[in-house]
């Protein structure tokens, strides 16, 4: 049997529940779960915000911890190996996407809290192709955040080619956006944090970023206009994202990482005035997410988190949903 | 004195208009206008819908002639070489975009027919920069619409490194779609025209489509779900772009060389799942007009043209006006 926190309803509370796993498949890892970070997205599927969850849902898709079992097929890792599990659970591993190396755009990818049983657990499985061997370098207490927080804005600087001499802003720094401003910087770019909290202003530049802009501020963000490369937004909300575009360089590029509901409303003009780009991306593939293993081995980026036992996690949820957050909030296993 | 069609205010009729344009520049050619294509932003600025005419105004951005006079410093062309100028009419040459080969996003760039008069006249002047020499294998007849129309469908091909695997589409097959599909297919692409004119569809096939896709029929566009690279819109109009995006294929790209006035209205989730890109561009830069004009030598692409003489200008603009252009118009020196 497996252990874990589920919620009944939407918005319910997360409790004791119990499920069996049945017969582990022949492509199947099982981790022993030792932490599991806690993602706006949990949230968001737990109040059944997007229309697709099933209840009981167990939230978690951040997970750290060991092998403790395989499939009979699996060749790629072994048992009591550390290892970590992000958003997506599994591939087709046979399409066309697949083949070119981008699983994180299969049809067919199955998602680790869709439909299946999360992280806020002791155990959980998924297929190997979707479970990554954790570097030793790497601190495993604070390391779930990457395999969702830390992939999508990896992601984007791998897929667009993102170079060191490029200017790049950040629009939003919570879970996401504090892990972005430290992935800039040790790329070499020029990075910019945009955010609405003044008070935020000292944190930001510890984390990485050379210059701070209020986004509240239309004279700020008019004085830039023309400067960046690329803008990062992690935010869900709607902003006036005209006003974004035109702090765009030439060629730049808005990119979405969060994902606000309501429309875009782009004018066509400024776009095509100067060659710019409005773009949106997942998490990232398998050797996206080794390839910023590495790199957060090599520059020692780590999330910023606040640490609850799983035991409280209804706490964790409500400091998550009172936007308390610094930044990321992991959850260990009691 | 030059010699050229005006209109005194906007909508007006083209009459007779002479004007002295003075000494000429150092850095300036005098092209004798032989023809001038007609483009449907010649007819937006005639009625001032930018709001940024000056009148009398003179269209006329798609110039083909020879040189008449070259100022002193002027070296790249030669008196009676035959040239061709499009919607730009300099550069400042000295700027980090000019210095990286995009004059056409240079912030200080001249417009042709924007505070300047236009090509519907015996002469015109621009910067040696902008001038750039049709090629003796490129029929000079027809060869207007390739330095607006052509190379505003050409240069995408370019900039975002388009592949002959690719499958691509062209929204709106006009004068700059007729000459999309022939580009194309030379560039070795899959392609596919959509089209509101059943009755096209042999010509649009004769242009080089592989496929032709009836845009007011819902189930052939949802038929098409996730199977373009890129889509080039050439339409000013609103159309139902998230129906549009859904016909991308992962990392697919919806390209504005038309501008819409009405916002895009974009969902953000597709794009953010399929790692998707909505972007826009003017003209080329002058390497890549020089690129444009060698492919299509080699391979034979000439516009769709209907002539006529330039004193019967009004008739043109009312031809255009009507939607009859088959595909692109040019008039003629009398």
């Amino acid at each position: 049997m497996i252990h874990a926190y589920a919620a009944k309803e939407a918005g319910g509370p997360l409790e004791d529940y119990s499920y069996d796993p049945g017969l582990l498949g022949t492509d199947q890892i099982e981790i022993n779960v030792e932490s599991c970070g806690v993602c706006h997205s949990d949230m968001s599927m737990l109040d059944n915000a997007w229309g697709m969850t099933s209840y009981p849902f167990v939230p978690g898709h951040e997970v750290v911890g060991t092998v403790g079992a395989i499939g009979d097929t699996v060749t790629s890792l072994k048992i009591g190996q550390r290892v970590g599990l992000g958003w997506h659970a599994g591939y087709c591993n046979s399409c066309h996407t697949c083949h070119s190396g981008d699983h994180n755009l299969c049809g067919q990818r199955s998602t680790t809290i869709i439909g299946r049983h999360g992280g806020f657990a002791d155990k959980i499985r998924a297929q190997d192709t979707a479970v990554v061997a954790l570097p030793d370098a790497i601190n495993p207490a604070s390391a779930g955040p990457l395999f969702c927080g830390g992939i999508t804005v990896f992601n984007p600087l791998v897929q667009f080619d993102i170079k060191p001499t490029s200017k790049v802003a950040v629009i939003g720094i919570g879970g996401l956006g504090h892990i972005a401003l430290q992935y800039l910087r040790a790329w070499g770019c020029e990075v910019t944090a945009f955010t609405s909290s003044e008070g935020k202003k000292p944190a930001l530049l510890q984390m990485g970023a050379h210059h701070v802009l209020n986004s509240r501020n239309k004279d700020e963000l008019k004085a830039a206009g023309g400067r960046f490369d690329l803008i990062l937004s992690t935010v869900d909300v709607k902003l006036d994202w005209n006003a974004y575009i035109a702090t765009l360089a030439p060629k730049g590029r808005l990119h979405f990482v969060g994902a606000p509901l309501a429309p875009l409303d782009i004018q066509v003009f400024p776009l095509l005035m100067g060659q710019r780009s409005v773009s949106g991306s997942p998490v990232g593939s398998p050797a996206v997410i080794k390839k910023m293993l590495d790199f957060s081995a090599q520059h020692n980026i780590e999330p910023i988190v606040e640490y609850f036992p799983m035991s409280k996690v209804n706490e964790a949820m409500a400091h998550l949903r009172a936007g308390k957050a610094r930044y990321r909030i992991v959850l260990t296993r009691d």
